[in-house]
């Protein structure tokens, strides 16, 4: 048994519970979550929350999840600017903590945050970096190809991560268009899953970058009548080189009219290459060029089958996932990691170098684009 | 509160319990379905069964479950053979009933299975079949364009269901490929499905057939090292008119090498079309004849907006749904019908209906391909 | 040299016209193409047509082609009722003649012409039917895998020319909606191609059919002020058995709304599956069944390899071909078995068996969908 | 009549010979264009292309085409080093001139073109560079779009244009491989497309770029048994704003495994969107963000309708057209132009323009990545 404590019960929080509420029906779990609390600052709202999304209890002070001997590890989803300081004091308290991404608003403290997992982990208790498209199957399946060497070296990386929420002008100005809260717009929401996506399907790291990043409407309404200033970017792209040599082409948006929730990636190697879009995110594209010429072509792999990452835990082939099993994917690695006494991955370090990765296009877009490396 | 008892724990009963367990995080459902027992027959497996899908208690004879008064509702998940006896007993005792698809696997028993239906509505009891791709978001879209005559009059239904698992000579004689529990092949497993949705996307009925069936490999292995005869369908095809003047052509197949799940339809009207495929089911492709030619052209509708058939109730759009969602949509409307003391849809006479397409194609192959009324 | 004298200069001339000259550009033809006359029943608008496309002179009657000497061959563009006379007279003057589909407009005629170029082939005179998409790149690359065994033992064959040319009930009256001109509907026009392209790339003859066919607009603008019967097929579907014992589906229709040129056809065979759509007429769709279950998936061959059928003669790859090209490919064989002294394919005597399927069909539906073999 | 000389017979030769030999078939031009004579080096194989071609003589020295009198325009399909000498003698001389892109190997030479070419305008005699992309109908359909305000402010350009033919290390050192001939790689060859083609169809200009290219093969054989060195980019990204604020990124290389002619582009607005490949030419997505979320979408266009640019003078809906078409268009325009005494689009200034472009791009690779205005 492991009691779990969440903090937070928005959208994160909802995707989070439906996650934790499936995963032991599907996976060979080694220990049985136990839904012990949810934390919110409203009494009413949190209440609620807990009784709709199965929690136990309800508590209005995440501090009051950490007093707790049934709780073992705390879910954080809130923003990124709380994210430092509960995750520190709940390793310190010796929970185990899953936390949203970006790690942190700043490379500051995603840096005590990795130092804080370090020192936990001395004391078996473990952390992770909730970069959920990872564990998608086709994504893992990309990785998979690319681990096995049917890509060759890689060349190219394109990687797009295309919302539209943003182009009406009268969308109001909520926390995550204030830096304050969000720490960045685009760049640090969006931009961080496709930056730890292609480092995760390539094994290679951004060596550094020039970017662009620009804030289209620069006011909204702020819900007491007037318009408050946009403090964040509503778009982020970045060129980037990578420890294999590759060159890379990023862009994070909430302007590509049209497209929902796109993340696309594109990954060119010498033997090979594979295409993924979110929007279709049952589907791995994959080109193997070693094939004769007369029938190479790319394929679409429905990523449904038994042989699949994480796919024969659910439904005959050709009967597809959705978004929230990414995240159940994310609980069961966390629990086998948990239970064999080793670091999950993501991990707060590979989140801290996302981080620095998001800090150096900031820089670079600040320089007007000049090269910035990633230390 | 609903006391739910679930007979079988197989595929089916697995993607049920999923939906029992995350329909009230999701939908404002009436009462709280509370996952009371689940039967089977192996003790020991229905034991373990119970314990990782989440059912409170265990039964060996589902008989058991109609005589317990914690129990309001029989979820039926067995093979179809068992479906009328289980169905009838269930209503005759006073609970609602959940019943997998195809009805029932004669005429017959799907005629006794109505009249007890009928007999059980008039007592505030009430029956459902679970066709659940109506389901999908975008089939049930679909649905919604043609009510609103976005397609005008329909004249053309294309509808396939095409699967590959029986390619392989070697895939062992399971009980799906024997008449006597499965009633009939891919024709009344998967295509009774595209029969249904054809029919509820365009509020039409199938007025008769021409059929052509065909066993393709003869005899497979019966799991005692020798081979038995395959005694159903491995592929049908028909051709068929409709009460509103459509032509309209049906395929249902397991030998679509390639094809792992592909329940596609497309429907063409007068003023506008609509194509789906279920191994992209968060899309639906529609063809607004009435704008201008110069900018006509199928639309890929991703069926993640608010505004559309239940995905407001999930995620942001973009946000993909898989297979299991369709049917915690099912029980979510199954729950707000009894609540609201209406009779569920689709009903026990919807799938008797289908039950006489499937026997009017079954006679018209048998005849060589000659015209079949549907009565 | 060869003298070609072309009948018709409406949309097949023209298209016949800019394959003839193009032919000796893009492939090493045994010889060269003379544009000599083009043959037409308006004195004016016939020299106009001779002026833009490029032919030396002009006709006003087609005899008067047979009877030039620096004629060898007749090229048939006119409508299938003077298919028979004009063929038949050509290939006894000595005239190799190509003749667009359908061969005929009822099996007689075809068997006239058959004999004809049996006849006309012992002495050297050649015959070819032009069914024009065999010759798309994508599709002989089909043939080609089929007969190389990648696609193994055919099951299913899903073909369908779907066009919506005819869902506004005011077009008009024209010569192809009339029985006595066009011999049929849907059926001769487009569900010819599908009956010859299925047979061509299996390799597999139609044994019999079950058929519905429909006329939805019974009455249309007659160009007088009034409105006159439709004498044809708005409408054919039928289903087939091959010899190679497949199950096949068949429609051709007009009223397939926002599908333009849709001629689709999908196989599937115990080792693989291709799928094809002319409304992108350069890919080709192909499984291998051979490859593990975690790599297979449908590919997207661009069929515009120096490697594929015919697409070496033309450009780079991923320079895509379009409509007209497929004549260009059909010429150049027709040159190529004229100097070899070989029959060219498809001959007439393929010309006539599709007819056959063509009457098979029309049987079966005036029957009301009664199974019905191809003699 | 418009007596034609042709420099050049290779690959862009054969293609620009198809395109004067089709153009009068299919478009209502005011003058009839005469192949007059092709211009070679070697006498051998510039006769054998004047014969194949059909070019009705042959020049071993481009400087005879501008001697002679049946000679009126000069279509220039040599390397980029040779240009600026052809074409501003050409001007001189009083022809017209048709050149192929990029405009020249330097921003100086282009200069020099430019002025020659605004120099023999004011004399009627013109001068177009040869964007043939812009002529694809789906092209055109998207300007049009734009310039009817359907797309509203633009945001984002996304423009790739990916091939794969130098991934094989052994790969030739041909000329489009050194830098004296070619000018520069991936970036001359395929980038100067896809700029020319974002601003055309935007109607905004490049303001400034940040760019990195890669050359990852730096010997190839020489063909002498030896390797030399690679002189050129094989890849090159930038990113850019334009005149109208939009952020901007380009991607031009040779190493995108199994794509082979991807020239893609995608336009966001604030009020809709389009997306094109050229691997699917004849389709253009578009979409409406004006329309009810419920039933927003990209749709896809075929762009084969009568009212879409171009296509009426080709065939049906449905019908394809090909790469080669892009030509004749290109043509029809150039000379509708001459014959009404405009300056056909795009001009030596328009090239001139994209130079300046591809000069601001090597001048930020050389920097590592700065900001680098584009004059």
């Amino acid at each position: 048994m492991l009691g779990v404590g969440m903090v937070g019960h928005a959208f994160m929080g909802r995707v989070h519970s439906q996650a934790w509420r499936s995963v032991r029906a599907f996976f060979d779990v080694p220990c049985t979550p136990v839904m012990a609390a949810v934390a919110g600052r409203s009494p009413e709202r949190v209440r609620a929350a807990a009784e709709r999304l199965g929690w136990a209890s309800a508590e209005t002070d995440w501090r009051a999840l950490l007093r707790r001997d049934d709780i073992d590890l705390i879910d954080i989803c809130t923003p990124g600017d709380t994210h430092a300081e509960i995750a520190i004091a709940a390793l310190e308290a010796g929970k185990h903590v899953l936390c949203e991404k970006p790690l942190a608003n700043t490379v500051a403290e995603a840096e005590a945050m990795a130092a804080a997992a370090e020192r936990a982990a001395a004391r078996g208790v473990r952390a992770m970096v909730a970069f959920n498209y990872r564990r998608v199957p086709a994504v893992a399946l990309a990785r998979r190809l690319v681990a096995e060497g049917r890509l060759g070296a890689i060349r190219h990386i394109r990687a797009q991560y295309l919302q539209d929420w943003l182009v009406d002008p009268e969308h109001p100005l909520t926390w995550r268009l204030r830096r304050d809260k969000a720490g960045s717009g685009a760049l640090g929401d969006i931009g961080a899953h496709i930056i730890d996506t292609a480092q995760f399907i390539t094994g290679e790291r951004i060596t550094g970058v020039t970017a662009l990043t620009e804030t289209f409407v620069r006011e909204r309404p702020d819900g007491d009548g007037g318009r408050g200033p946009v403090t964040v970017d509503d778009a982020a792209l970045f060129l980037a080189r990578t420890t294999g040599g590759a060159l890379a082409s990023f862009e994070a948006t909430r302007f590509a009219t049209g497209r929902k929730n796109a993340l696309r990636i594109e990954i060119n190697g010498s033997e090979g290459s594979v295409a993924f879009d979110f929007e279709a995110m049952n589907e791995l594209w994959f080109h193997d060029a070693t094939l004769d010429d007369a029938e190479g072509g790319f394929r679409r792999i429905l990523a449904t089958e038994a042989d699949h990452p994480y796919a024969g835990a659910w439904w005959p082939p050709g009967h597809l996932l959705g978004y929230e099993h990414t995240f159940t994917h994310e609980i069961a690695d966390l629990l086998s990691a948990i239970a064999a006494g080793a670091d999950p991955e993501p991990s707060f370090a590979d989140g801290l170098q996302v981080q620095r990765v998001l800090a150096a296009v900031e820089a670079s877009a600040a320089s007007g684009g000049g090269w910035t490396p990633v230390p």
